[in-house]
């Protein structure tokens, strides 16, 4: 099995495996129990909360343990929709995120009366920050650009935009970087963000966790009500297990990272290269988008038949973003670059893990040549 | 170690934790993928759902999986009174509810103009169906009343106040049985329960799942927007590893249920009895409560004091529920149940599950003839 959808979800490292099933066994105690098993159990948890900063360079206090980006990302874009609404009641997005930070917007927008300025993009997927500033008025109370877009990779200007916003002290900036951990830097006291949301299942480690980034004194309406836990942030009996293989997750793949920091961009690279040979097949991401995400489109064959022709071959990759695959659309983000609906419809998402290796890539490219050809022929495209 | 701290929260069966790991191993495809690695996930999470339905007696479709009791609260409290608004704004709950339903309705209450009455309860710990009755006004929407109580294991009147409710077709009940399932049979079907909410943590399951059942028909605002998953109500990647944990944790004890359907109650029992004969100690749950959770005062001695005094002799309980363990007040459980503030302060609960035993109960009760009485000598109590 050749695995090129580590954008969907990506397996969890062994080593993530057993230290769950150790935390299961062993630390099952309530982190609120005032005896000991509930006191270990706490101890742990404020070590992943440490570790977990450290990763980041924030501090320990600025770490919110969710059950994953969805609501990670809820629980910041409503977190402040609600709690700063005296101040202003503007929200300002792209149009190329994904559901769990556009459509929180749109139900903001369509259920609380806030109004919502969705920026477009340019033909490389990515958000320009003139736009950004022509949207900004009086009333604007929160930014929520993500970092690497999980369908082409474009990795949006982070920086600028982080730098320009802090001219504007009563605007919040979120940014859902689900797709850039592991893959780029992610610091986000450098760059400007505020609030940033990540999800454990990303990066070989569990699904149902994930982070929430709180820079200090940032207040929000608490999504969930509850216990208190997570600072009243998040309250519920915290995921231990969880938590404790996310933060493994992170170390291992932080590392991976630091060891082999061009693994994903030499793969990534080789199979732009090995493509270029096939006709009709066009490359759909920007060149110097994140390097672990390649798009690309081969007009004339749907997405799906191209997705279960590479399966018989035992190759599994994606056709747009998991959540919405099952829809039959063209690709949201393809037709908000302009890439238009016949390119739209054919797409493939090919994702990578520090997990793939070179030989797979090859393997890919000589299957695209092999199979693109048949089923051309068989669809009768020219 | 003798852990009596079931209430709040569980040591996972170790065939729960197999089961885990098992599906962090293969099951790591994303539900949502297209290829053979998303629809074998899909298959467990569809089976996940139909065995848990079977279990609650009612439909797939109905059952909702959440990262846990406080976001299934959350979801139903908060969806309905989003979903209803322009049908009434008024919201009933009682005084004995866990913090993750009173702390909810005061929220909506706060910030959202919901009114709220807050029904009290008699010296039993119990709602009164005719305070209920007074209190229905044209624009209620939600009753929230708990199945037990967390801390002292009151039943509440649910098939009562179901009945009741049927006359009152615009009005929902959500029901939070977190310290019911497993103990004492939970039908909402034929309750009349519209919405109810567990915790896989509390009957042996992994921490971070949960359920929220919902009744054909009943629409909700979600909570969490994103991608579309658990039919819209609770978008997310699905944390399977634990969802099926989760089941098999229902499975087996529900098993327990029916094979030793008085274990609980045997125990329950012992421990009355044998403290019978403790000079100071007063039981506070009533004769007719739940069969897990028995809740005492030794008036003179604070809560703390007793608990860490057990733990020294290796007996794990805890003085309220965990949540709300670490903050400094009396019970507000037992001081709405009218027993005072020396009762409240210096209350333990007790809680079993069907992994106790007997042995435990009679090593419990010396141990408490034991350290009682030097306690009170220490503290000068009389």
């Amino acid at each position: 099995m050749v695995y090129l959808d580590n954008g969907a979800t990506t397996a969890p490292y062994p080593e993530v495996v057993e230290t769950m099933k150790e935390v299961l066994q062993t630390y099952y105690g309530n982190p609120s129990s005032l005896h000991h098993l509930g006191v270990q159990s706490e101890k742990v948890l404020k070590q992943s909360r440490e570790l977990t900063a450290k990763f980041l360079e924030v501090s320990p206090g600025e770490i919110v343990f969710t059950s994953g980006a969805t609501e990670s990302n809820n629980t910041a874009i409503k977190g402040i929709a609600f709690q700063y609404q005296n101040r202003g009641k503007h929200i300002i997005t792209s149009a190329v995120e994904h559901p769990a930070v556009l459509d929180v917007c749109k139900q903001l927008q369509d259920i609380f009366g806030v109004r919502l300025t969705v920026l477009p993009v340019d033909s490389k997927g990515m958000v320009r920050l003139d736009d950004l500033k022509q949207a900004i008025t009086d009333e604007t109370i929160l930014v929520s650009i993500m970092f690497v877009n999980n369908e082409v990779g474009s990795i949006q200007p982070i920086q600028e935009i982080g730098n320009y916003l802090k001219s504007f002290p009563k605007i919040f900036f979120h940014v859902d970087a689900v797709q850039a951990f592991g893959k780029i830097p992610v610091k986000p006291e450098t760059l400007g963000i505020d609030l940033l949301s990540l999800s454990a299942h990303k990066f070989h480690g569990p699904k149902g966790t994930g982070i929430l980034y709180v820079r200090k004194g940032t207040q929000l309406t608490p999504l969930l009500v509850g216990g208190g836990q997570e600072a009243k942030f998040r309250p519920g009996t915290e995921n231990l297990a969880g938590i404790v293989g996310m933060v493994k997750a992170m170390r291992l793949t932080q590392q991976k990272l630091k060891d082999q920091p061009d693994a994903l961009k030499r793969m990534r690279n080789r199979l732009v290269e090995g493509l270029q040979g096939l006709e009709g097949c066009y490359i759909n991401s920007p060149e110097e988008g994140a390097p672990h995400i390649l798009n690309l489109s081969v007009p004339g064959v749907k997405s799906e038949v191209l997705l279960h022709s590479l399966e018989d071959k035992g190759i599994y990759v994606s056709t747009k973003s998991a959540c919405s695959s099952k829809l039959d659309r063209p690709s949201r983000v393809l037709m908000e670059m302009g890439l238009g609906e016949e390119r739209a419809r054919s797409a493939l998402r090919i994702s990578l893990s520090y997990e793939n290796t070179i030989d797979e890539m090859d393997y890919f490219i000589t299957t695209m040549k092999q199979v693109v050809p048949q089923l051309k022929q068989m669809l009768n495209v020219r």
